[in-house]
Formats: structure tokens, C-alpha cells, sequence
């Protein structure tokens, strides 16, 4: 590992794609073919394959988790700062695996992939995507890795709503759900900011019902938009204030419409910045997933008949000033767990910075983190 | 007056326009050559002109503030829970009068006037407007009313920093101020939604830079946005879940991207009707206004500076599911206020509606009110 990396990081990673030829039934009723999925791994996979952790990513992630692709990448994976030598998930101790999800794009199959059946790109024929589609392609990816059971499932957000759904679905395949900023189903008002997202891309004139490739363009001005709207749900009211106040950017009014105020700024070079290397589909795909997610639905809506299939052991971790999917969102969960007699610790973080605080350093949060993750790995090392 | 309407109401109204012939200089420094006004009137000014009560609108209000304007109206004015014979602001002792603000789209002088200079609609060259220029053009319209002070001053969001501008800027000529729902300043999130708002406006590829009228268009679909976005923000995540819940409009799940969730039917049709009716100009400039607003800034930043000016008795009241000016903001000016000795009295009231919630009836909310209003009547009455 070069020395231009921290001591703590996996260094430089290098993603594969694995090709899966064998078709998928998915949830909305269709079936997908083939697939391909992009999956980066760090540490090593011990001799019984008891080590493995699955990460699972949000809305905007993908596979690069931790590390660096070059000397020269300014900024690491996204869970950076929870996988590493000596971090939370210790990859001197785990095994590490994370992709990006079907219906992404970062390289796994997804709505800007080629349709086999028509030469062109699939955009709006993709199919839309569940939780439990993921959960399930997952499972996939574990076979072929050779993983019967996971150490532990992980992930924040929409991520962790995937190691939950692992914990209902495939009850023998893991041993922990690390459950973070998560929610069991989004409220109205979670459902209202997807669909202002979702409008504002499908409402560009540049969508062209989706077939935006087709037409060599893309709908920057809409998803700039949504990623504005998301933005503002992960931060917090006070995470914000701390961060940019009122400030103006050149110091007196100017009385007009530019930017003006410093958050201003930050919110458009944030909206542009996205806009030009995310894809609008998967974007829509993946707030409609979002949308649908809510296990208890299947067992009459209640949620603790959903948590009596699990049997793995389960950390729930919130973030007080986390307003998307508030602290009361994970104590239902944790009820429903503990009405289901399920193992689980609970932790609510004290962090002002609202839902991004799950990707963000914090000393108790990290503490906890590493606590349970070194309890995990203790059992395994001991079976050894 | 036909029986058609409620015996509470204020029945069939007219609004009238009043044109104002002397330039008006504005805080951005331009300068109006002249404008017009449009004008609602409740109740009958009494001798000594002591009755009177100006109602100040918010974002997207108007003068049409109670009342019919036909018989075969639907709707009443927007704050007809409140104003009407028997009502908080009895018309049977009050003289009520409300304007739709400089830069309004219902009638008064804004940006889709024709701008006597060049004969065209002013669009964009309409300039920034801010609360203390509509303090000073509504002391302008109490001047032409006969008006020297007023009984009090109300409104609800930005109305109610409109009446805590009056307090400010005109100490001698108002006797109480109403500050409901409002806040002495917007937070970064406030700003940021009013950003994205504007920027779904500005984006819209039938903007025109602000000059669609003359290209026979609107940017209907950056309004809808902006209405959907303002919208989540004036209810609460609870009362969106009491209205709404996930209801399903098709009762199962369609896994596509068409409305799903009564939610999000509800939001397109708002966002829709909003968008045929209101001018897209008028909504940045209020927005601004919004932004702008901080009257602590003249005073070093010291709010209680700022409120050493007033003269004026106060009625600040909040709710406290509202989440955009949430109850701290009052809690803030009233704070402020008592320290610089003014004599105020603070309600919280306890409502699930949001911000929305000073629009609606709420038994407590309407007692305080009333209470606080004939007081206020107590005083004329007795000077009589």
C-alpha cells in the first residue's frame, strides 16, 4: 500500500464485475434475464467463510465503500470512515463485500445497461426494484462467493432497510443486522420528498419519458433539483445553521436572484455536481423503492409478526437531529423486535447533524460501532 | 345579504383598486414611478377612525382575505376562520382592511404589470421588494384611508413579520401587533427550501429569464414544483400521516412511477392548480422577501435592539407541529422583546397542523384570538 494513504484505510481497491446468466424473477412480477454486478471487496475471507460482511448501500451509493481507486483520488469510498484496519468493520478481522445494487449506476445492470432484447438502453423498460429484489440478488452474490451465512448484514438509510429486510427473508443466512438511520416504512411526508424528486426529473423536458440517452441528453436540471431536496432532508436544521447561518456570500444584499446567501451556493454546486454523474432512472428507481419498503405488509402490517422470521442478533443505531427518518422511526423497529423477543441493542446518537450523521465520524457513535462489531468477531474467531 | 352564505360570514365582498400617482423608493434602492393597490374593506371605520385593522398576507395570499366574492363562490377568503361578525377580528367592531402586497399577482402593481417605460410586462426588471418596502406602501394606504394608527396590525407567516415591521418602523401608528406562525429571521433550511423553490422556477425551460409572458408562455412545471415542496413544508410529517398515511390510491402496488400513494395525488393536484394561478415572478420575489426579512440586522444584530423601537402591545402565537417557523422562532422574538421591556403576550398552541395550522379553526388558537381582539375593541369602545 503506498504511504500517500492513511495507515487506516484499505488503500487503493479495484471493483469487479460478476456476471450472473441466469434469470430473475423480481417482485413487481417481471423477470430480468441476466445481470451483471460490480462488487469491491477488502480483507480476507477466512478458511469456514464465517468473517463476511455484506455492505449495503444508500439512495446515491454504490460499491465504493472504503479505499481509493488511484494515488490520485482526493476522496474515499463513502463508508470510509466505518470500514478499515482497526475501524468498526476491522478488515484485519472481516471480509468485506460491497456492490451496487441492481438497478444502479455505477456498472451493476440498470436502466442505462443495454436491453438484450432491444440493442438499446433498457431506461424506463427496466423494471422497478424492491428492497427485497436486492435482498434477493444479494443472496445470489453470497453463493457465489461462497458465503452460506453472513457474519453480519450492514448498512445506513436505505442500506440498513436491506440488512433488515436480510433479517426477515433469509433468517438462516446471517447472524447480525447492523440497522442504521433506517426506518420499517417511510411516512407521508418521506413519500412527498421522493415524489417532489421524482417530478421534478420526469417533468424535465430533457426526460423524454426516460429515454434520455436515446436522445444524447439527460435530465440535469431535474435531478439537480432532487439532489437539492435530498440534501436538505439529510442535513439538519442546526447542522445547517452551524454550517452556513445566514451568511452572504459577498457580504451585503444585492437585492436579486442569484446566489445570495452562502447555503444557496452550497445547494447548487451540490445539485450540479450530482446531476452530472448520477443516472436519472436509477434515481427514480431508487426513491420508489424506498417508497415501497415495509415489511410488516406481508404479515397484515404488523410489524412484529415481520420480526418473529428473524433470528439473527440486531444493532439499531438513530441520530437525534436525523429528521428523514427520525429516532422515533428505529424505536418502533426496536418494539417490534422486542415484542418479537429478538436480540437487540439500541443506541440513540446524539449528533447535530442530522441523517448524514450515519457516514460521518463521531466518537460515541464509532465506539458503539466498533464495540458490537468486535463482539461479532470475537464469536468467529473463537469457532475458529 | 343572501342567505346562502354563513350568518358569521362577512358575506359578499368587492375588492377595488387605488392607484398611488407619487414614486416610491424601495430598500433595494430603485425606485416605482406610481402603483396601484387592490383593496378589501370589512366592517365600518368608526368616527374617530380608531377600528381599524390591517391584515398583512403571506407567501402566496392575496387581498381576498374573508368573504364571497359571488354567490356562486365556493371558497371564502383565506383567513375567514378568523375575521367575520363574531369572529376573532369581529367585523361588527372592527374595520378590516387587506391588500394584496406591491409585487402580488392579484391585481396590485408586480412584476406581470405593464411597466409604463417600455410598454412590456415588467418580468424580471420588476425589482426586489422586501417587508419594510410593503410596511411603508401599506403606510401609504393607511394615509389614503384616513387611517393615523391602526388597532392592530396581524398576520400569519410572513404576514406576521409584516406586523412586526410595522411595530418597528411606524412605533406611533399602531396600538398592537398580531406576530402569528412567523420568525424574526429564516434559518439556513428556510433559505434552502426557498432556494430550491426558486430554482425549479428559474430552470424551467419556459422561464425565459422572467420574460415568458411576452413568449406566450409560464413555467408552469417549476411552479408546481416549488408549490410541492413549500407544500410538505407547511403541514407536519404528522399531519400528513393523519391525512394521508401510505394510503394507496389503487389499493396494490403498481411498481411504476405514476401516482402511487394519496400522497402523492394530492401534492400533483395542489402543485398543479397552484401553478395555473399564481406568477411565477411574484413567487421568487415573495420568496426573497422571505430570505431577506431580519430586522435585528439595522440593530448590530441585536434583535431586543430592534425591538426597543416598538411602541406597540404584541400577540405572538406559534403551533407546535410547525416545523418552518417552528415555536423557537417565537420563542426567540419574544425573548427579545422582553428584554427590551415591551409588553407581550406568547401562545403555544398545540396543533398537529403544521405551519398551515394559523389558517385553520383550532378552539384554543380561535378563544386567544377573540380574547386578544376585544380587549383591543375594549379600548376604542371606551375612548368613544
Amino acid at each position: 500500500m503506498p504511504e500517500i494513504f492513511p495507515s487506516d484505510s484499505v488503500g487503493l481497491v479495484e471493483p469487479r464485475t460478476l456476471h450472473f446468466p441466469d434469470p430473475l424473477k423480481l417482485a413487481c412480477g417481471r423477470e430480468l434475464p441476466a445481470y451483471d454486478l460490480v462488487v469491491e471487496t477488502y480483507g480476507t475471507l477466512n478458511q469456514d467463510a464465517s468473517n463476511a460482511v455484506l455492505i449495503c448501500h444508500a439512495l446515491s451509493g454504490h460499491h465504493h465503500a472504503a479505499g481509493y481507486h488511484s494515488e490520485e483520488d482526493q476522496k474515499p469510498g463513502w463508508w470510509d470512515n466505518c470500514i478499515g484496519p482497526g475501524k468498526p468493520i476491522d478488515t484485519n478481522k472481516f471480509f468485506v463485500v460491497c456492490l451496487n445494487n441492481l438497478g444502479g449506476c455505477h456498472g451493476s445492470t440498470g436502466p442505462s445497461s443495454i436491453n438484450p432484447e432491444t440493442g438499446r438502453p433498457y431506461g424506463p423498460d427496466f423494471p422497478v426494484i424492491t428492497v427485497r429484489d436486492w435482498t434477493n440478488v444479494q443472496a445470489r452474490l453470497a453463493d457465489r462467493l461462497g458465503i452460506d451465512q453472513w457474519a453480519a448484514v450492514a448498512g445506513g438509510s436505505l442500506g440498513g432497510m436491506q440488512a433488515l429486510d436480510w433479517a426477515i427473508t433469509y433468517p438462516d443466512r446471517l447472524r447480525h443486522a447492523l440497522v442504521i438511520a433506517a426506518t420499517p416504512k417511510l411516512t407521508a411526508q418521506n413519500i412527498a420528498f421522493n415524489e417532489v424528486a421524482r417530478r421534478a426529473i420526469t417533468s424535465d423536458p430533457d426526460f423524454h419519458g426516460g429515454r434520455y440517452q436515446e436522445h444524447g441528453t439527460a435530465p440535469q436540471r431535474g435531478l439537480m433539483l432532487a439532489r437539492m431536496v435530498g440534501h436538505i432532508t439529510y442535513l439538519s436544521d442546526v447542522s445547517m445553521g452551524e454550517k452556513f447561518g445566514r451568511e452572504l456570500r459577498d457580504h451585503a444584499y444585492k437585492y436579486g436572484f442569484d446566489v445570495e446567501f452562502q447555503v444557496e451556493s452550497y445547494l447548487r454546486y451540490q445539485g450540479e455536481k450530482f446531476s452530472e454523474n448520477f443516472d436519472a432512472n436509477t434515481y427514480l428507481l431508487m426513491t420508489r423503492a424506498l417508497d415501497y419498503f415495509n415489511p410488516a405488509r406481508e404479515y397484515g402490517n404488523d410489524l412484529s409478526q415481520a420480526m418473529a422470521q428473524a433470528k439473527c442478533r440486531f444493532l439499531v443505531m438513530s441520530f437525534s437531529s436525523d429528521w428523514r427518518f427520525a429516532p422515533e422511526h428505529s424505536q418502533k423497529l426496536v418494539n417490534a423486535m422486542v415484542d418479537a423477543r429478538r436480540d437487540v441493542s439500541y443506541s440513540e446518537i446524539d449528533s447535530p447533524w442530522g441523517h448524514d450523521a450515519f457516514l460521518l465520524p463521531n466518537e460515541r457513535y464509532i465506539r458503539l460501532f466498533r464495540a458490537y462489531m468486535n463482539r461479532i468477531a470475537g464469536e468467529f474467531t473463537d469457532a475458529r
